[in-house]
Parts: C-alpha cells; sequence; structure tokens
C-alpha cells in the first residue's frame, strides 16, 4: 500500500539546472527521483515539491512529498535514499504524512536567505553560495526600506513578468538585513513567494543600500505594481532555502 | 626588463587536478600561465608555485613567483591577472621581490587547514572542502599525539612513498586541534611539508581520535619511519593552504 512521505532535503544547486525536472537537464527533482527508482525499484511518477528553486539556487530545508510503497521503514528512508543521490544532495529527514498532505498546499511560511559578499577580492570558497559585489552597502536604510515590505502587500512589482500564479498578494513576516564583516544576509519570511521576488527585493534594496534610491523609493515601487518600478535581479547563487514550516 | 613579482593566490581546488600543469589536466598553475598570458600578450615559461598542492586541495594563500616583462603597474596586477582566470581562482596580491627571491626556497614557515565534519548528514554547502567522517572524535588524545609532532623530526612516516625529496627531516611549529560545534580543524604549521604530510598526519590523529591507538602511539609510529607504521591518509578535500611566511 502507497504511503505519503514528507522529505527534508539539503543541496548545493550550483550546478544545478533548478528543483524542478526537465528533459536533458540536470535538476534536483530528477536525481531525486533516481535516486527513489534504485531504492525502491519502481517507477516514481510524481514528486511534490514546495519551492521550485531555480537554477544556481541551493537550499538547507527544501520540503517535497511523495508517495511510496515499500517495505523500508520510514525513520530509515532518509539515510536509504541519500545513498543513492549525488554527494551535493541529502536527504535529512523523511517522516510519514497524512494522504492530503501536500507540500505545496500545506506550506504555512518559508524562509529565504540572500548572501553577498562586499570585499573587493572574490571569495573563491564561496564563489558558488553568494552574490559578489565589492563596495560599501549602507544598512540602515536597506533596513528601513525592508520594514516597508512587512505584512500582506501586492508584491506585483517584485514578480518577473514568467510568474503565472493567479494572485500577486502575498505576507512577509519578516526581512531582517544583517552583517558579519564583508558579509550581508537578507532574510525574508512569508507565507509565498511570487517567481524570482527574494532576487528582485534583493536587487532593489542593494539600490538602496548603495545610495541610488531613498528607501521611501519602497513605498512606490509597492504602489506601482510593475516589475520594471523595482530594482534589478540579484544574482541566482547568492540564494539559499533556509527552511519551510507546515 | 623583466622582473620578479610575488603573487599571493587564493582557489577552490575542488575541480582541479592540483597545482602542478600536466598534459590534458585542468591545473591551477595552468590557468594562471593561461591569464597571465592573455594579460601581457607574451609566453610565460616558467611560474615558480611554493606548495604544489595535490588535486581536490585548496588555498587561501599560495604564494607564486614569476619573471614577467611588462608596463602593467605591479599594484595593478593582482585585479588585472585576475579578470583573465575563472572564477574559482584569484590573486589576492602582486608585489615586486629581487630578482634572487623564490617562491620554493625562501619560504621560511607555511600552514594548512584539515576540515573535519563530524555530523551524521552530509554538509551538501561544504562537501568539497571537508572530510564528512560521521561519528565522534575525542579532542584530548588527538591533542595529546599532536603535541609529539612538534619540533624538529623526522618525518618519514607521514610521507608517502613516491616522495623524492633528500630529507625527510622539518619541524613543525604548530599543530592545533580547535572544535566548533561539529567541525574540528587540525591546523599544521611547519618550514616544510613531506609528500602527503599532512593528510598522513590527520589521519593518524583520527585513527586515535576514534580510540583505536592511544596518544603514545605517535612516539612509536616517529621511530619506525616507515609510512605503513601510521595511520591512513586523509582525503585531499579537506585540506587547505592557509598561508605561507618568508
Amino acid at each position: 500500500m502507497k504511503r505519503n512521505i514528507k522529505l527534508t532535503i539539503q543541496y548545493d544547486g550550483s550546478g544545478y539546472s533548478g528543483w524542478q525536472k526537465q528533459p536533458g537537464r540536470k535538476t534536483i527533482e530528477a536525481e531525486l527521483m533516481t535516486a527513489l527508482k534504485k531504492l525502491l525499484h519502481c517507477e516514481i511518477l510524481e514528486i511534490e515539491g514546495s519551492s521550485r528553486t531555480d537554477a544556481g539556487v541551493s537550499a538547507l530545508g527544501q520540503v517535497a512529498n511523495v508517495f511510496v510503497d515499500t517495505p523500508i521503514p520510514t525513520d530509515r528512508m532518509a539515510k536509504a535514499i541519500s545513498k543513492y543521490l549525488p554527494r551535493e544532495i541529502v536527504v535529512t529527514e523523511a517522516v510519514d504524512v497524512p494522504d492530503d498532505f501536500s507540500a505545496i498546499k500545506n506550506t504555512k511560511s518559508k524562509m529565504y536567505r540572500y548572501s553577498i559578499y562586499t570585499g573587493k577580492t572574490r571569495p573563491v570558497l564561496e564563489i558558488n553560495r553568494c552574490w559578489h559585489r565589492p563596495g560599501q552597502l549602507v544598512i540602515a536604510p536597506m533596513r528601513q526600506a525592508a520594514e516597508k515590505l512587512i505584512g500582506e502587500k501586492d508584491f506585483k512589482s517584485f514578480a518577473t513578468a514568467a510568474d503565472k500564479r493567479a494572485s500577486s498578494i502575498r505576507t512577509i513576516y519578516n526581512c531582517r538585513i544583517s552583517q558579519e564583516k564583508e558579509w550581508i544576509y537578507i532574510d525574508v519570511e512569508a507565507n509565498g513567494f511570487l517567481y524570482n521576488m527574494v532576487r528582485n527585493i534583493v536587487g532593489t534594496l542593494v539600490e538602496i543600500g548603495r545610495g541610488r534610491w531613498q528607501p521611501e523609493m519602497m513605498d512606490k515601487i509597492l504602489h506601482a505594481k510593475n516589475r520594471t518600478a523595482a530594482g534589478p535581479i540579484a544574482p541566482a547563487q547568492g540564494l539559499c532555502l533556509m527552511w519551510i514550516k507546515y
């Protein structure tokens, strides 16, 4: 009998064409499907991943659910699947969930971290996991602007045009900016995200941090409900999906 | 007129066949030569790198010297060369040195760090820069054993057989072991190293940390002057060349 299993997955996305399987491309979902097939000796028709992370985006807390028919106890499954995965992908947890659990629909909130390195010299050991943007960013106005994002709002200005979701209204619970030496981290927690939303927010906050725009610009951008009003998109490799709450 | 330039180089060695150029292989030295040729429009016959780091080994402070004939001021050279290098290699500093300066012969001491991750789940974001060795290692006996390595000694037991250097006597100035949560760092500073010496020392210290051997075993291993007396070699990707002093 098939049972519904919730998987928590970590990956370094730098060598991958994103989460979602695409013909002829190396993707996280495809690797996971291959690993499950090898482990369970059966065809896996569908894995439901909560976030369709883009090419180059990493994750420490991606969540997916999958229906499987196997005698393997759930508490041994994370380790068993991981043996069949490439070294840059790992399943950290597997738990039984009710049949009606959906990794997408049951999401309460999720948090992304965006990492920027502001030092002059490119950080070779972290180059695939950050945006190397040399030059000072002033944090105080970035924080002021970030405050304006909190709450239930229409984030249409931060959605790349390809987004086909019906509504562009989301609730951002937190948008925290922290600094450690030459590193800046932007943590955004929301009940859901539009296509490229975090990267478009980061690109906008950087325009404010470098002094091109005042923090008040954020109000105008939100009001415009038009992608062209916001700043440029930040590169994918700085983004990491940290956790998803259910 | 040719002048002698000392370069400090950082690299993520995980996708490379080591420092030294080899026909048909991707190496750090070869990339550096290609970058210099592109920048200076001349053939670079030789780069003298202080450490011939192995395949998979990274560096934050490799040093090399090279004779070049160029009008580019030395203080602009690091940035200029780096533009022609792949993103996982960077030149952080270039300075003029006397013609008789040799990156190899003038080395006073160098320091390598070896990183071990002891947690259960493989650390996907750092997997190319550590030895993932799940399970507890007891630090106190490892430190006791590390103390025994300090000083001028014959380290023949820690040299892989391929080492052809005349003498196996070196001086270790420091061998410090530190711990941060599930990470263990082994820092070894010496006036020079034999082939695979740090990785063979680390493999031996791990045997002591996991309780297979007592710290006193280190005396016997040093005394044996035979590679088979020591522990297994630790994997390359945990090793990073931190700095070189002149």
